[in-house]
């Protein structure tokens, strides 16, 4: 039986207090899960969430996954009413996805009190659910929701509970510790009895759970341990309370310690890269100390280690770094400086193996804009711009000239808002003075810049502002908060960039990252991408 | 046997990349470690750390310690090297301290390759140390380091560095998971086969768990099912790398969990105020999604538990939050019904329960803000002021009207970057022109705005803008994207609120949260907060 790696970044995890997903972002997160390799995203609660139900209709045609399958979640049918008249699960179907997960309730004192029904009642509620969904060609999973606290509880009913959705086709019981007051050694022993009692096969279950004991990772180990083979969990963790079971240490744990290959070839070494571009769409700033994927979770800096280290990495390393994509770093040397440089570098097409000063300049330069708040990560245009100003070979075409400019926001009398910029620039030695309005003074600007360029560049008529993030970042010895603005162009012919601009004026960080965009944009249209 | 709860924040949890105590953060962190009641606190390497040498100075006349006793850490002496010829061991002992614990090398491919010297040289190392230490009158603990890596590769010469620290004359011997690469099945397995092979009982055992696998709570509370009855770990988990096992929820789950009284009585309840105490002087922002301590975790969001929690508390917590100190908080969301804002606003102290219809109107402007981006799940007063304006006989007092702003960011010639901002208000009949300059442009409105009520509301000198985020929003159904700001704002008499704005324009979004956070702080000043 296949091993069930299922996220739900989409659905749970978005309960996260301060997180809100669009729909757009939802996409992009399904599709970076699905480039981490999970075999199931559970996308969230069509006909109760209406961006979630959007977020399914779009998903038909714009969501192509190689590996997942997209689920969507919802509950059983209501108490005493039949299962062809529920609204709720005829969204669900309507959803159009291969699978749906169910939310039952596994804990008879829920029944009584939240539900108000009869144990009986809840019973049929989930077999004709259940059974009802797989009638109709769905491939079925039903989450028992406070299972553990239910079987402590009344071990023979929700053991009932267990049996019914299984004999009624569902094809995975998970067990959720929804309270998240589990302990390992407790969800061995509640697994070992439950598979005891009613003689169930442990591969038949799954496993869903919370953090509040700060044991969602290890919670999910132990029953894996116990034959559990249905995995469930979000991104670095996100999600209500303390969050979730984190899905990359749980399969990190499960490919690296447990030696179960549960993802397909190639696809852990993406885990760095999904974690942080997920943590960007969130708008929540990356967990540094986060296990396997954290910037630092890998960096040794005791004395005591960093000697021993360059002896012997895999005496002080549990796991080689690589094989999660990301890096060892010493924070007290700057070899690891030069290496990500270099391999950043020769990702993007440019070779400077051969230009060890070229490399090193670059290196320092990066190193001191990251302590002012840059951060290139996310930002490949920039970066890219950064090296190559450095290569005189290779050095970027830039458009224009700053002169000034200038930018206006008034809440009139009439109780209207107007944003108004003007630019004085200098394009192939012709001074521009252009004026434009936008909904924002960023959009202002960016729409006055264009209107400036448009003659020399008509080809900046298909550039569009994709995306644009900001971030506030507290200051540091003794400097006052800085703003990042993350913004990513597209060219309208499938290709887009992003680009970073940091400043302590929200308005001077986004013209930096704004010209980076014109310039890389255009540079790239001139010459063809880099290396090809 | 006394079960010993020991810290190690300021030796092991100090590595962590970017923390720095001074010698004044070190003792005010060892009092509230001891406020919350450990029974040990590690507080550095003196000799070998000049900031440690001089903690331990200052602490025999300035630390008064009610529970804990204070350890001086450091290693056994060098080979080859007399232990009364070693300055290093004459460090640890010129500390004063009650007790040492020692670093020994419990891995002999680290002896051999790390240290460079003979596996029987390390044993004697170890036996002398200890030895020596113990004539001196200190109690002893022996960190055995990469214990369970070095028991896996030569059990045989791991036990003989237990038995050899025991025999000498060690309280315990702590096993440490340097590399942080256990799993809780396999550290109660190394126990149960170090016990078994050499006949020493659990409870001379010591747990040391570093959180590579995110696995360091779980790892300690199963070494502690095991028999061991020492643990160590750190405030909030800070330590290397992805830290060491977080002492606050190794604690809370011994004590809730595993029913053991840890901690002397009434300490637990110290928790929170303890983890935030030592997050501000680390100058690290405290984990919202910490497991007991964070601010969020215990706050319910999903519509679905919302409505059960106002049945049964109980239902939904896996342990009452005031044990440890924390609150239960109901985040209004995209999810929420009248249940959620029924909840939330007695939270807040208004009784809605009386007021269907009050509620009604409530609830679907509170959805109808939401579904055009507005969240008031981290902007408790804009939401209080939102359900107020509702009631007519606590309708909060608007301080002044609007007529008109203007805001101007420039980037001059000269390539300064300046912001200004002109308000036109009327105060209490008085028509008010007000202008300043700023960092920014939201900056700059701000510092106008202030300088125009300065006259007629002095009390705003002491409110301060703590915080401010923002966040661009998808559009939905056609509508560009709208910009949501969360100001927090502190009244310097350890008093902070959050208010949010929206809108298409970051000048008029932020307007909107400024206005309301001068509304609800003056008017707070003036009432009292409301419930009393």
């Amino acid at each position: 039986m296949t091993f069930q790696v299922y996220d739900t970044t989409l659905r749970d995890g978005a309960q996260r207090e301060g997180l809100s997903y669009s729909v757009v972002d939802k996409l992009a997160v399904a599709r970076l899960l699905d480039e981490f390799g999970v075999g199931f995203v559970e996308g969230g609660w069509p006909g109760a969430v209406p961006k979630d139900t959007e977020f399914f209709r779009r998903a038909r045609t714009e969501l192509d996954l190689r590996h997942a399958v997209l689920v969507a979640f919802g509950a059983t049918r209501r108490a005493g009413v039949a299962v062809t008249d529920d609204a709720q699960v005829r969204g669900l179907l309507d959803a159009g996805t291969p699978a749906i997960a169910l939310v039952a309730k596994a804990d008879l004192r829920h029944v009584e009190r939240a539900l108000r029904t009869s144990a009986g009642e809840n019973l049929a509620m989930i077999h004709d659910t259940v059974a009802h969904l797989v009638a109709e060609g769905r491939r079925v999973f039903v989450d028992g929701e406070h299972f553990f606290d239910g079987y402590r509880h009344d071990p023979a009913y929700t053991s009932a509970v267990v049996e019914t959705a299984l004999a009624a086709g569902a094809e995975r019981f998970v067990l959720c510790d929804t309270n998240g007051g589990m302990l390992p050694s407790r969800v061995t022993a509640a697994i070992v009895d439950l598979t005891d009692r009613i003689g169930v096969a442990p591969e038949l279950l799954g496993m869903h759970a919370q953090n509040d004991t700060a044991c969602a990772v290890a919670n999910t180990i132990a029953a894996v341990e116990a034959g559990v083979r249905h995995v469930q969990g979000t991104a670095n963790g996100y999600g209500e309370r303390p969050g979730n079971a984190d899905i990359f240490a749980v399969v990190a744990n499960l490919q690296l310690k447990l030696g179960m290959p549960v993802l397909p070839e190639g696809c852990l070494a993406q885990m760095v890269r999904v974690s942080h571009a997920i943590a960007e769409i969130a708008n929540i700033a990356p967990d540094t100390h986060q296990a396997y994927a954290g910037a630092a979770a890998f960096a040794h800096k005791a004395g005591l280690h960093a000697s021993a280290i360059k002896v012997d990495p895999l005496l002080y390393n549990h796991v080689d770094p690589v094989v999660v994509g990301n890096d060892m770093r010493i924070l007290i040397t700057e070899m690891a400086g030069r290496a990500s440089v270099e391999l950043k570098s020769r990702e993007l097409g440019l070779d400077l193996a051969g230009h060890p000063d070229t490399l090193s300049k670059v290196t320092s330069r990066v190193k001191e804009l990251e302590a002012g708040g840059w951060s290139f990560e996310a930002a490949d245009a920039s970066f890219e711009l950064l090296v190559r100003s450095e290569l005189p070979d290779a050095a970027p075409v830039r458009p224009f000239a700053l002169e000034s400019y200038r930018v206006l926001v008034e809440h009139r009398e009439d109780g209207s808002v107007v944003s108004e910029a003007t630019v004085k620039i200098r394009v192939r030695g012709e001074r521009v003075i252009a004026t434009a309005e936008g909904n924002g003074p960023v959009n202002a600007l960016d729409e006055a810049l264009r209107v400036g360029l448009a003659r020399h560049y008509p080809e900046l008529r298909d550039f569009e502002l994709a995306d644009y993030k900001v971030r506030i970042l507290e200051g540091s010895h003794g400097t006052g908060a800085v703003t990042r603005v993350l913004v990513e162009t597209a060219d309208g012919a499938g290709r887009d960039w992003t680009t970073v601009g940091v400043h302590p004026n929200v308005v001077e960080a986004s013209w930096h990252a704004l010209v980076d965009a014109l310039t890389y944009g255009l540079d790239r249209a001139r010459v063809g991408p880099a290396g090809g």
